[in-house]
């Protein structure tokens, strides 16, 4: 059993990363420009938006990490810069030139992200005073700052650390991502940015990554759109000193349990914080003919807005879970199902059961709440996180852009 | 140009059709089973949800059409009974019995539809009751009763009835359907029951009823769960006297373009009536490389959760009907994009465009608010119709069960 350890911090927990996070006036005096800095080159990795719709910076550090090596990533907030035309990449490309001038460090070496209102021209001068502004304060203990500065609607900033040995040597992998609508993810969610000062090659790095994101970020769901800017990017400098990672085996195993730990904390407190969330909704499948039989399911579920809504409303109603998964393409015998709201048995055999409603009430009064359903067919399983669905998501939702 | 009127009614407005509604005490008071029946035989074809988890009435309509005849149909609403293990089609068999036995026609020339409440066993004492008063009540001018008992959180029926000319013969069609959630059709909506006194072969009903409910029912979307119940028939007596349609041809489109227009009356009321709506969403896509590609974009848009916030809020928010577009698979070039709120054009090539927020304002104030949507590409196009994601959505579905 690899053993992982949860450490307090972020993306600047591992050796050898430095960030910042400065308000540069993009949205109104809070945090909106994140920098995040490697002391030595460092093997990078990324997967992205499906959408066909993808906005400059998912452009530009696509090709920015053809080589498969980066040394920093510059976020903004405020600002998707999506939709804005040729001059969208022009800006982006801008964004990765000023940093690279300010670290002294080759452009196509910077990574880029940016979040927040699409189809508007970037503010270009509080853009680059503020990447100005950031360079100056990388603190190797600023991984608070720049998660502060990447959030747009969250409420609240996630990060996650963690250490495991690798060869008799200790490694730590930090993370920092943002939610929190716009979120269903496929392929990558939202921002998330993931630092280790493990060496490990880029190849590798980016099997581990596609890997652990299909388990993690490619499973939580807020409100069923996928986002033009999505990206999760991971830097790994080998600061620790491990012997570098080439191929698979135990040490690849246990790495891979590591970033799976950061990237799933990280994950669900994007689900948690789902925008105008109340309750962090967990739907486990098991028994599905295939694992990709169970994760359609478990998304489904997660994903329905019949089902968020009864989750807000504190409803055991397992007919819309059964219907979710029907409809989710997901192969299995309706007549098989057996559903648990926590660890109440509310149907069996795709057919209701009397059950203690005292008992699910309880549960679902939780400020976390799961479901499973057992297809009693394979050894498929999967989990999904999402939220409830509430007044707040429209409220919000209803006034983002004005 | 096919010359196809409007009339008043619904599924009676056909000649040779009668129809009741009663309250049988399924729910508190309201009417709640339905009963419709052709004075003679009828040609039927029906489309159904795509669910894999199938409501037991879903079930046995599907055998009762086999031979492509029926001569009625009988509905009740507050149970959908679904989930309800093999005690369910053997009740919804009996409902067919029952009223077969009432109007001395064999048991499966009778059609069985059900809405309601999933995974609740029905109350079979009341529900046959309930059909011995309905055929007491048969009535040639019973469709609006009839449409008011099949309705759930539906806040208006939904009727419509047209003529045409065939062949020289006026003939009618008539339709009733309900909403109001669990809606994003797949194959079929929620419950659609269309009349006509029109000779049809079964054969060729089949496919104008396919042809039809693609580009009407199927556009249509609430909240993007397809339900387990979801079902349209019709029935095709041949009351008018024209000559029995049995290959394409002019008649045949005359036809269709009658059916179309009742089925599209259908579907939009249910999208307008869609639970907590207020507005009315219309999404028009052309310009697309394929008919498909406009289906595809135009669904996506009209279920975007952030789409439907946006359009309560009366937000001119078009980077979320860009980015919805992106995800729904279609094919298109994102820098060739043009929209519209209303006849306002909001972005162009995939970009802002500066445009007169009033104006805007002015069209999202609107009962009904029509997107359009011009990939500048070939000649697909595409119609959807939902609605707005309200503070009412929410409450209806965080306490239906309870």
């Amino acid at each position: 059993m690899t053993d992982v350890r949860e450490i307090p911090g972020g993306v600047t927990a591992p050796h050898g990363f430095s960030a910042a996070g400065v308000a540069a006036g993009i949205k109104n005096g809070k945090k909106d420009v994140a920098l995040l800095f490697s002391h030595r080159p460092a093997s990078a990795a990324g997967v992205f938006t499906t959408n066909r719709v993808r906005a400059a910076p998912v452009l530009v550090t696509m090709r920015h990490l053809e080589d498969g090596m980066a040394r920093a990533v510059v976020v903004n907030s405020g600002n998707a810069n999506a939709c804005n035309g040729p001059q969208g990449p022009g800006d982006a490309e801008d964004m990765a030139a000023e940093a690279g001038r300010r670290l002294n460090i080759p452009g196509d070496q910077v990574l880029v992200a940016s979040t927040g209102v699409i189809g508007k021209p970037m503010p270009m001068d509080k853009v680059i005073e503020g990447i100005r502004r950031a360079s100056a304060e990388l603190d190797p203990r600023g991984g608070a700052r720049a998660a502060a500065a990447i959030m747009t609607t969250d409420l609240f900033t996630k990060e996650a650390a963690v250490t495991v040995e690798l060869d008799g040597c200790t490694v730590a992998v930090g993370g920092m991502a943002k939610g929190s609508g716009m979120i269903h993810p496929d392929m990558a969610t939202m921002l998330g940015f993931v630092t280790t000062d493990a060496a490990i090659a880029p190849g590798l790095l980016k099997s581990a990554l596609a890997r652990v994101v299909e388990r993690t970020f490619n499973m939580i769901t807020v409100d069923g759109d996928t986002s033009t800017n999505d990206m999760v990017v991971v830097l790994a400098n080998g600061a620790a000193g491990n012997p570098l990672l080439e191929s698979e085996g135990p040490a690849y195993t246990a790495f891979c349990a590591a970033l799976e730990k950061v990237c799933r904390k990280l994950a669900v407190a994007i689900a948690r914080d789902g925008e105008g969330a109340t309750k962090l909704l967990e739907v486990r499948v098991r028994g599905a003919a295939t694992g990709r039989d169970a994760r359609l399911a478990a998304k489904a579920v997660a994903s329905s807005s019949l089902v968020k809504s009864a989750v807000f409303g504190e409803d055991a109603n397992w007919g819309r879970v059964l219907c979710a998964a029907g409809y989710s393409g997901a192969a299995f015998n309706p007549g098989a199902v057996d559903i648990y709201v926590g660890d109440v048995k509310v149907a069996e055999n795709g057919g209701a059961l009397p059950f203690d409603e005292a008992a699910a009430s309880r549960v679902l009064g939780q400020k976390e709440v799961v479901f499973t359903i057992d297809f009693q067919q394979g050894s498929g399983v999967a989990t999904a996180w999402g939220c409830d669905l509430t007044y707040d998501y429209v409220r919000i939702n209803g006034s983002y852009r004005t």
